[in-house]
């Protein structure tokens, strides 16, 4: 019998690879992803698309308002996006997001008796978030442990980071070799409703680099220019 | 000038004490409840109502659908919710609650720039909640330290849980010494439209024991009986 595990997916590049890797490494997968009053559901819609071709049985989406308490381009409609590489923590960085997603799956997981959650940061490409960091991932399987039925009955709540260490092009070498196919995938800030994207802002500018330094050919929709 | 602070405001007379206590070690208050899919809206009429006695600056409700994700009696109408004391971990248990709440305040002091944050949980009424212990607490400022651009930035993000090693007793002597009225909270697990306690569940009735033993009259509203 294959273990439980929840597996967040944003419907981007880096949570379905997790995905694969999940699945790959023998788990029974319930992927979650969350809706935060973010421009656009088209990376939902990716999740959906992504949690259905790789065999995910079943898929969550929860709502949680973060536009209620500010602080991001993401969420609030009034900054703009930045389309150029920032230095220091970007506007676009949501706070203590990875956080709340983790703790969304960690309720999840108790529901399912699940002890592992799988989560797709990674440190190389953190693009100056805190909370993509390894001591972040090794702070909240701490606090998991003693936060749950499961730390105080004694058992482990073990959190998997498998990008970590990874940068875009070999997660996307990783995730190529795991037969999953990318253009089902969408990493940009501000898609337009078909999921295509911008090709500008910070995420897109990850995501094509990692194409190209892996050799692999970006099956990117772009976004038609003027 | 004060202080920011974020306080986690259920509407109970645990956080309405919590509120009291950090306004009077001088914070600025920033009070946040979060709509978590229970059964009932009284806790946070009685939130908004204790946020503005108390002077808080200003009070949020936050939104999140836990039902999505089901496990305990409080968000989920097919459970019944326990009338006996129960032994071990309650049906009433939300997973991962505390941590998903602490999460939300988290991100909310961040975009405040608040290094502050109360929470109202205690260890000796603690009912079997893994999350109600001076251990989580602990585990969570650590996370809470490098999730955040505090942590980056080598601030620090203190959390206090002022009640942490008081009895329902001497919560509600300390409230009392700091002018809290009780008659605006509401603690009952299935209250009444109108905010009356059933006087039945076992919130209730730590509640009652807590006034009894305080020897401080208990100025709760319980359901007419027939």
């Amino acid at each position: 019998m294959r273990k439980p595990a929840v597996i967040l997916l944003s419907g981007g590049l880096d949570s379905a690879t997790v995905l694969a890797a999940a699945r790959d490494a023998g788990f029974e997968c319930h992927a979650l992803s969350v809706s935060y009053g973010q421009r656009h559901l088209a990376e939902i819609e990716a999740a959906a698309r992504v949690a259905a071709a790789l065999g995910a049985v079943q898929h969550r989406v929860m709502d949680v308002n973060l536009a209620g308490i500010g602080g991001s381009s993401l969420t609030d409609l009034s900054q703009v996006v930045p389309e150029a590489p920032s230095t220091g923590i970007p506007s676009t960085y949501v706070p203590a997001r990875n956080t709340l997603f983790l703790s969304l799956a960690l309720g999840w997981a108790e529901v399912l008796e699940a002890h592992d959650i799988f989560v797709g940061v990674n440190a190389v490409d953190y693009s100056g978030y805190p909370d993509c960091r390894p001591e972040f991932i090794d702070a909240f399987e701490r606090l998991a442990t003693v936060a749950t039925k499961a730390g105080v009955e004694g058992q482990g709540m073990r959190v998997h980071a498998p990008l970590i260490d990874l940068g875009k092009d070999e997660i996307i070498k990783l995730g190529t070799q795991l037969g999953l196919d990318y253009a089902m995938t969408v990493s940009c800030y501000q898609a337009d409703g078909s999921g295509a994207a911008c090709g500008r802002c910070d995420s897109c500018r990850l995501r094509r680099e990692g194409f190209e330094a892996a050799g692999i050919a970006d099956p990117t929709r772009y976004v038609a220019r003027a």
